[in-house]
């Protein structure tokens, strides 16, 4: 019986966690939840699972006798074997640290606490005998096909569903929504990682996941293509042989993997493939040009530094200036880009210094999308016409 | 440095496995070789790779100092690491059965040796600790997406181009030639086995050879048409998750996987997938109606005893009837079945009573295909007519 830890469980990862747990409950236990503002999910939660432990943003929460904890202290408690990171945004940095520090295997969502830290993260995982398992579909698929291979393999392909604006032109592009942004995910999966996904964003910051968690180079990390979503990464090796992972587009598939690892467990709730019906999978190369965040992401990964940092705090303030409407779906990546240019980079940062960047990049993004904004719609710019 | 000896060096796996050899010479070296009537490829191969031992069915083989011995000598001889049986019917059989009880590893291209002596040669394996490595690209494919997993699969699904007749209807199937059938193959193959895709029987010997490489039950091996052969096998796990195999249709690709197993090597004559195209991989159910050799194929499988072995030799007689245009390609089905439901089976044969069914499946398909020639041309039979 393993025994869970989720920080971030009243999110969409956090709920798919809980109903892979509630599947199998002879596997697997939950002994901490913790969530942050959406308290009366977190309260369903505890009074279900009846937790030891648990940590919110509000202590006030109705807690069944569980104890109140921080989240570096559920990280790191001794009756905690593996810790789900399904916080968002830097929320997730300090606590998979602690995690790892006290040697817990940690199943990762939060893809910003290797983009922000990788360097820092890899390291300590590895002085500490610590595992990173991923939980993000294409990092599980990568994962999955590199077990029993003993060398190391030639390209990494990425798969990208394209998200629902693959086809549109740049005008088309400009003038997006939210609500249709919203509309009808591929993966069921939060607001913020539905729109990363439309911009590509989301690929971007899975190139750099994918270079620290298999330690591998950005230029045999390749994007494909794939609208389907049933081929969730390839890798190919010396040989130019292949291997793909291959399953429904549904977040609980990685998640169980990563809980079950080095097993695999039956699970009657999982959706299988039909292969009665007839299936295409089709696969073309990425178009850059009219998704200017994929190479805005690429390029700040390749320069480290704390430009990762800032590259996930901007892109987090231009989401949010998005989803409430104060900005076009293709002012993302100029706000992005430009608070990345006024940049001063650190080489081989502390956690400081990356906490410091992230700060800085915010209030950057968020003075500069203010400005652009107000010049956006003083310009009567159709490009940025909402 | 690998000491490989090739037991059908002539044919076409026997050529595609000296182009691996001769394109890394550090990592393998030719000690024997063995073809059967084609004499002046021997010589020119014998002259090429100066083997220590050779074998042929014509001891008059100009033979540069190689010593000759027989197929079961060189099979277990000393000097021999690795044996790849490449020949074909049940010439395999005898010289299998003696590289496993020394002890050699084999790469085995010739599947009948498994569908007719299955439980046999996994015995012979099992207790010499000899180890059997596919050639086939199938079973190479669900052998590499195995590695590293602990877990008995669910299913097997082995991909079947369908080759170039699985859209024709019954009436088109019954006036297809021999030309048409050897004209333009996916794969690069010998005529027997180029014949045996056309009417899929080689997808039921793939069955069988599955079932006993894997020790898997004919229920869970599935078949899946897949025109474009890049994706050549996939298996799914107990969590619904599948892995696939992918490459260039290209046979080199398994060969030298058997032989650098458990490496992999880079070699700049293997084709690779150009993922700068576009790629569209279709897969639907197999249909059986149209194609009885795989339903009678898989059904002799399962009935085991000597049923595999009658089914073999009554298509390999077929198959030469129908590419001397004796009989009609939808012809070799009907032989074949007829032969099996006329043999009196015995179940746990030894190789003697396996060898025995052999013989008899051979003269009942000819005396049987005499007479069903002579009876379709004065009957004016269309669907049997040429």
């Amino acid at each position: 019986m393993k025994k869970i830890a989720i920080l971030g469980s009243t999110g969409s990862i956090g709920q798919q966690a809980l109903d892979i747990i509630r599947a199998l409950p002879n596997e697997l236990k939950v002994v901490a939840l913790a969530g942050n503002k959406n308290l009366e999910v977190l309260e369903r939660q505890i009074s279900e699972f009846q937790p030891k432990m648990f940590s919110s943003s509000a202590k006030s929460v109705i807690s069944h006798n569980a104890e109140f904890l921080s989240l570096e202290e559920i990280a790191s408690h001794p009756e905690v074997d593996l810790v789900i990171v399904s916080t968002t945004g830097n929320a997730g940095l300090s606590p998979t640290l602690a995690a790892l520090q006290a040697g817990k295997t940690v199943a990762l969502a939060n893809k910003e606490v290797l983009v922000m830290a990788g360097e820092i993260i890899v390291r300590e995982a590895s002085l500490h005998h610590a595992q990173i398992l991923p939980i993000d579909s294409e990092h599980s698929a990568i994962w999955q096909c590199l077990h029993g291979e003993d060398n190391k393999p030639r390209r990494l392909f990425l798969t990208a569903s394209g998200g629902p604006f693959y086809r549109f032109s740049r005008s088309q592009l400009a003038g997006v929504t939210p609500e249709q942004t919203l509309r009808h995910p591929v993966w069921k999966m939060g607001r913020k990682v539905t729109i990363d996904s439309a911009t590509l964003m989301n690929k971007g910051l899975e190139v750099i996941e994918a270079h620290w968690l298999f330690s591998f180079p950005f230029d045999s990390i390749e994007i494909l293509i794939h609208p389907q979503s049933i081929v969730h990464s390839m890798v190919e090796f010396t040989d130019g042989s292949l291997k793909a992972q291959l399953s429904s587009p549904d977040m609980r598939m990685p998640i169980q993997y990563a809980l079950s690892y080095p097993q695999r467990w039956s699970n009657s709730e999982l959706p299988r493939l039909d292969w009665q019906k007839i299936y295409s999978l089709n696969f073309e190369p990425v178009e850059y040009t009219r998704f200017p965040c994929l190479k805005v992401a690429i390029d700040a990964g390749r320069s480290g530094g704390t430009y990762p940092a800032v590259l996930c705090a901007a892109d987090e303030v231009a989401v949010e200036l998005f989803l409430s409407h104060r900005i076009g779906f293709t002012d993302i990546a100029k706000i992005v880009q430009k608070t990345l240019e006024q940049h001063q980079n650190i080489t081989q940062p502390s956690l400081d210094e990356i906490v410091v960047a992230d700060v800085w990049a915010r209030e950057r993004a968020t003075k500069f999308s203010a400005d652009y904004c107000k010049e956006s719609e003083r310009s009567g710019n159709t490009e940025t016409d909402r």
